[in-house]
């Protein structure tokens, strides 16, 4: 079989291997204690379910427009400004089955093979894979470790840019360092990206996963607004991963052609889905609360371990559910040169599974420290505290 | 806002737009007979909802494998079998959110740019749109008309074949026309398919919607499984339009790189959505039978009424649930020239909404014979004898 060139440049989640090998492991009889899935572990908020099942019964059954429920993108749209200060209309908001699809369409409206875009590294590794897929090239930005979080390398970032680059994906809320920008940070962003004039993809998946503080999308910067398309999704606020429901939030014209796209690719998403969506916005938000402080005391109590092993450095983060340790010490003193090596050993030894930076893209040419990715969005506390325990005997022996 | 070029050889459906127009003059307070919709006025199935919501209970609201739940791939692989005489297995099988993703990724998996795909005209928009979207040549085959349904115009689709055509797509049980290859047609498709080498898009949509008879695949005969690729939903058998699942059928290893682009596309179709197609396939099937039963009397009432105008001639087709009717006589005898004075005429005159030929493509050089469909679908039979006992007075009026 002839497969055709393109498919040669197409990426995956690498991550999901992880998931197999622990399977595996937990098959043989062992203890695992799953560090390495970005997905919760909690029921979809019981109002949510009872909105869907009641449209059902509603005979939502049927299609519905390719843009999505008119309810459904009404109501984002002013969820979205209440919560970011915009003022996007129904008309800015179109519904995806999952924020992922909105990667693939805000490159596919527009990128021409050859330009260049912007993309982090560590970072989700569809960017790249999309970037490629779809005839870009995918230009690597990193971040540095500062006091009491990663701090986007926005020098290095300005360096990069060239003619031909024409986007900037920005995952702010990042995975996998649980990094957010400062206001400053925003302000030199929104400066290049006006001043390069790039379209910029913000990826705000975690916008509302946040422990203290509040969340401040760029797209709400001034002169932004133009140049933006939000990636939201309601898989993480809502406990909904397997529902598979998004929206893409852009200027008008390209809202349009993203919703011509939804014609070509899904016809639609899920009817009935959007009434349990429209339900999670519009209802009372404790169920949303309690979301968020279950993960608060998980983050808490990672942190606690995690930053008290030798040899480990941890930020604790108000943002996302992700830990992202600088490990670097640890493998020297355990003596291990490559990550896969320790992923393994641990995994082997304490049924610790977690994902590393590889899995979020290849090191970059002067990359010397060692980073790993806890996610602790699909393990209850118990089990944490029980894992990362024998990983801090493992580590610390 | 630089849309990529790309964007300007997207296609889209047109047909929404006769719904939108229906949707406004219902609005001034007229009475629309909707035969324009592709879309199914009958709820799912009561088991497939039950199961549904179990697995939502059951905590199936996560993310599954971007191939699907094994356990729906395997029944899948079997249904298909038994209905077709192949010998599939999960590994063939895609869950993909709906049938309509399975033409762009068949696309994206075997089309280089430059590339000449074969693709039915009257057909299905989303086939042009995709090929020319994604860089490759569309060539319009079409269909003729015989003594009691359409026929495949070989001899013409041969001629048609370069040594750049590398995909041909097939939809038996055709939308709009509602024809149905014969086995010689198909033994003929095949030796064309296996002498030049083309990997074939067998789109079966409509595979289980007939009302006598048995459907025989295109994928089933000798050495075509190797390069045909079936497009399965679950949408027109199981009234689940809406709930968007369907399923690519392939080769091992071009299932492979399907998944993958579900890895990208969107990770995973709905989780507890595939629990409810699951129950529709494994429990009784007279619901299925129900629904073929309630369409099976659409078609009569319609094919009834519409054969019996003068200047209309309509087959009988035990497939789909369109009828394709040749108007030429008709619009020659009211005066219309265009298909757009004919539709909206008959739609101001007697609230009959319907599609013409022009929403399934354009016009080919020597075509001379004017058909509409209507789709049967979206409309209970008293409605369908009101709205046509009122076309054909305006017809022969």
């Amino acid at each position: 079989m002839k497969l055709a060139d393109r498919i040669k440049n197409l990426g995956t989640e690498t991550a999901f291997a992880v998931g197999a090998e622990a399977a595996v492991f937990a098959a043989e009889g062992n203890k695992v204690y799953p560090f390495h899935l970005g997905d919760l572990n909690l029921p979809t908020p019981e109002n949510i379910v009872t909105a869907a099942e009641k449209a059902i019964k509603d005979g939502k059954t049927g299609y519905c427009p390719n843009a999505g429920v008119p309810a459904l993108r009404e109501v984002l749209a002013e969820d979205i400004n209440q919560a970011r200060g915009t003022d996007y209309t129904m008309e800015n908001v179109v519904i995806q089955p999952g924020g992922k699809p909105v990667i693939g369409k805000f490159i596919l409206s527009l990128m021409n093979p050859g330009d260049e875009v912007l993309y982090p590294n560590p970072g989700y590794p569809i960017y790249e894979s999309q970037i490629q897929f779809n005839g870009g090239v995918a230009v690597p930005y990193s971040y540095k470790e500062g006091s009491d979080g990663f701090l986007l390398d926005l020098d290095s970032l300005e360096k990069l840019i060239t003619e031909k680059t024409k986007l900037l994906i920005f995952n702010d809320f990042q995975n996998p360092m649980a990094a957010e920008a400062s206001e400053d940070e925003l302000k030199k962003i929104a400066e290049l990206a006006i001043k390069h004039n790039l379209y910029v993809l913000c990826d705000e998946a975690y916008f509302d996963m946040r422990y203290s503080g509040k969340s401040k999308s760029l797209a709400s910067l001034p002169g932004m607004k133009e140049r933006c398309v939000i990636l939201y999704t309601f898989s993480k606020k809502f406990a909904m991963t397997g529902w598979r429901l998004g929206a893409a939030v852009a200027p008008k014209d390209l809202a349009a052609i993203i919703g011509k796209l939804n014609t070509n690719d899904e016809s639609c998403s899920n009817h009935f889905v959007q009434y349990g969506a429209l339900a999670g916005l519009t209802d009372s938000q404790e169920p949303v609360m309690a979301i968020v402080d279950e993960l608060r005391k998980r983050r808490d109590k990672g942190y606690e371990i995690l930053s008290s092993i030798k040899g480990v450095k941890c930020f604790k983060p108000e943002t996302t559910f992700y830990l992202f340790p600088n490990v670097t010490e640890a493998m020297d003193n355990l003596g291990f040169k490559t990550y896969d090596e320790f992923r393994l050993a641990a995994l082997k030894e304490t049924g610790v599974s977690f994902c590393t930076r590889l899995h979020f893209g290849s090191e970059l040419p002067d990359e010397k420290n060692k980073y790993v990715r806890f996610a602790y969005s699909g393990i209850n506390i118990p089990e944490m505290e029980e894992g990362l325990t024998k990983l801090k005997a493992f580590i610390e022996k």
